[in-house]
């Protein structure tokens, strides 16, 4: 037998045939990631049961040389979950690994496997009267470790913080198969360098995450969301520090829209209406929770708070949603903007951040300079006013879509990347680097920090096994080596 | 000029006369840790006025092969800040970058040098209707710099985290010179491994922390603090889950002692009386507070909240402070349990932290055990049960300080750091590893752990010139060698 006959015959006996298969087709659906960007090829698809197999599937793969994509619901905005095409490593699903160990509801904490779907996990909490307070569009296939490993965002951000501030304790296999286990969480632990930290976030080139306890939060039991039209995103962000000073942690999501995203919008989905009777240069949605012990008057708060906004001129007109239905139907206007605006054609997207009180004018700024660059675009900034993410689309002209070319994609996303340093921002608000965006941080990212991230991924992972390709290449950049 | 006379040379024209002595009597004070444990000797001290200057005193030092032992206050308590006897290292103090760059009111952050101490930050802020949530003991001379470095903790954790949730940005110089740079705080990002993060707790083994944005809050408006006698830790433990039902986020502390220590204070402290008519197992301290979004009925709240506790016989009795100087005398029976305790002799001390859940059957576990194995000591827990972090102590038998020598001190601390870490705790829960507990970390700390942190510290001080000897050895512990 061949090395690599030895190896899958190894493989085998340690997975099983519900562990291991090498058929194409069953390997196919995993091959590229879900915006259709990316397609790469593997040796095979390894789905471990359980730690003990992914620490003993590592070891083997260590020993072969053989490097291994860990991939969750595949799902990911970035290609970080997609093999490269030279077929030489092993796909690894954890989405087998996906049992709920325990919820403890007095301690407001879950453990559960690397492989748990996060709609999974919703419902789950949510019987047992809690939440886990992270939610996005993916939610029916992205799976705990994929969050963790890419540091998830969403929409509750705001109040709750990026995956990052949810993961009490954590469990990852390391690039020599052995086990790093923090699974039950210290409230109080000065041991050394926060590890756990170190793990979240390096999507999967650092190690896998197989298992997680996440914090959990008191279920909603009232909300009010709340649809403002505005004049300005400077009146937004005005608008946002005075709910924070009059409802302070009860404001969980504040998003922005520009009225022609509304319209979009209102002209994708049928049957849908606008919130409000006339069009305002800016929209905003403000979402205002209240668990069981701060329920009591919360619509009456969120009036008075509007109200005073009202005399300070901050909003033109606001609508409270005076039901759950209402509420939902907020909602969708807000999560159908990315759909909205995809049909109208082609669209460039970025998912970028400033720091929160320069968005307004990075915003005003950013949009005239594009559509000024390359003339017939169409260019959209909409998203999470809040954490200073913004969602930034531009559209091709239209009925261009002859002439309009990856090549004239690209040369856009440098100008936008190239803006955003510029203004001491982020290339990668929320989604990640992945394959997507790794040239682009090795070229505007900070050399120190590369240098230190190439450091460190040497001296836990010197083969290159882990996820090989992604976030940070081992060798510098060719213009410094 | 031998070597090293031109690296004094060097050193001395950098940084000036301000900036750097080999004077025995000036160096002195800062070559003892302030418990006066460790007592070790530095080829100078060095004091640069800004970021560039450490960076190129880091780059002198690098090219001479000297090692750094960085300082900011030292008020630490585990010897992190103390050289060791070879007087082969440059100590290096961040006092005079003591300067707060900008207080930030409406985007809630300040950002200042690693040097400015605690309590002139507290100062500051409030002067601008803001707090920075962290406080302990030492706020007179600990710096922003050496909290950072250690992740402090301090009696507000249950609510706003220790230092590494409250920093925002932060700037740090690396073993080759180079500076991090990331004092702009982004809320979203996402361009891979959390350095910031690897950074904070580190000990100034990764980088020496030069600045910092912090995370700020509004100001109190109003507080309340509540003593309850309670019959046992259980107890405490149901009304700490009671008070958080209740009051959720509004409960900043939550501190226990037990009734021998209370005891042990109004022996202590002149004119002090016993906040309860009765004697009580267990006595906690609950910290509530309000900024003026919420501080309309927060006494009604109280009220309730612990009627309710009576009600549910979690509690024996209890007392609100009328004011804030009865608020001020809760507190300061608190704080002088430390002093009051070594007032009765010398004492092994221990802050150790295990799962919240069970703290309260830890501690009626480990008191006896101790007492038993130890006749005639006398060991008591006290401390930040809504943390699980409690600090304990056991005292020498009375009238045996000639018997008692440090090897008994050590033969305990191995006993209850064994018992800890069967319990799944954690040796350091808020003073850090330092020099105090670096062996013991190497005994009992997971391999798998021990081994990146030694890896992740070799990647980035290969030649161990940052603090070296303290928190993690390079070498692997000599019976794995």
């Amino acid at each position: 037998m061949s090395t690599s006959d030895t190896f899958f015959a190894e493989v085998a006996t340690l997975l099983g045939p519900r562990g291991f298969t090498r058929d194409a087709d069953l390997m196919a659906p995993w091959l590229t990631d879900w915006r259709g960007r990316f397609t790469g090829q593997a040796l095979g698809l390894a789905s471990p049961a359980d730690t003990a197999e992914v620490s003993a599937l590592v070891r083997l793969c260590a020993a072969h040389g053989v490097p291994i994509v860990p991939q969750g619901g595949n799902s990911g905005m970035s290609g970080g979950a997609t093999p490269d095409e030279s077929g030489d490593s092993l796909l690894l699903s954890l989405r087998r690994m996906n049992a709920i160990h325990a919820i403890d509801v007095e301690g407001r904490k879950a453990t559960c496997g690397g492989g748990v779907v996060l709609q999974t996990l919703h419902e789950a909490t949510e019987a047992q009267g809690l939440r886990f307070p992270l939610t996005l569009g993916g939610k029916g296939s992205a799976t705990v470790g994929g969050l963790i490993s890419t540091n998830a965002g969403g929409s509750q951000v705001l109040r709750h913080g990026s995956m990052r501030a949810l993961v009490l304790g954590l469990e990852a296999v390391l690039a020599d198969g052995s086990v790093f286990s923090q699974l039950t969480p210290l409230k109080k632990d000065n041991r050394g360098f926060d590890l756990k930290q170190l793990l979240i976030g390096s999507e999967g080139t650092l190690g896998i995450v197989t298992g997680a306890t996440l914090r959990l939060v008191p279920a909603i039991a009232d909300r009010i969301v709340i649809w403002a039209g505005l004049a300005s995103l400077q009146a937004a962000r005005a608008l946002l520090l005075h709910c924070e000073d009059g409802a302070g942690e009860a404001i969980e999501g504040f998003e922005v829209l520009p009225q022609g995203c509304l319209e979009a919008v209102l002209a994708y989905l049928p049957d849908s209406r606008a919130p409000l009777g006339q069009a305002h240069a800016w929209h905003a949605l403000i979402e205002v929770v209240a668990d069981r012990a701060a329920a009591e008057g919360l619509r009456e708060r969120c009036e008075a708070m509007m109200a005073g906004a009202f005399e300070r001129g901050l909003i033109e007109d606001a609508a409270l949603s005076a039901s759950e239905a209402q509420a939902e139907a907020f909602w969708l206007l807000r999560e159908s903007v990315a759909p909205a605006e995809r049909a109208k054609g082609s669209a460039v997207q970025h998912d970028i951040s400033v720091p929160v009180e320069r968005m307004p004018d990075f915003v005003d700024a950013v949009v005239p300079t594009i559509e000024a660059a390359w003339p017939g675009t169409e260019a959209i900034a909409f998203g999470h006013l809040g954490d200073g993410n913004v969602h930034f689309h531009v559209i091709a002209p239209a009925g261009s879509d002859a002439g309009w070319s990856a090549a004239d994609g690209k040369r856009i996303s440098r100008e936008v990347h190239d803006l955003v340093t510029r203004w001491g921002g982020s290339i990668s608000a929320e989604h990640g680097i992945g394959q997507l965006k790794r040239d682009e941080l090795a070229r505007l990212g900070d050399p120190v920090a590369l240098d230190m991230m190439r450091r460190v991924k040497a001296a836990l992972d010197p083969a290159g096994l882990l996820n090989p390709g992604k976030l940070v290449t081992l060798a510098p950049p060719a213009a410094t080596a």
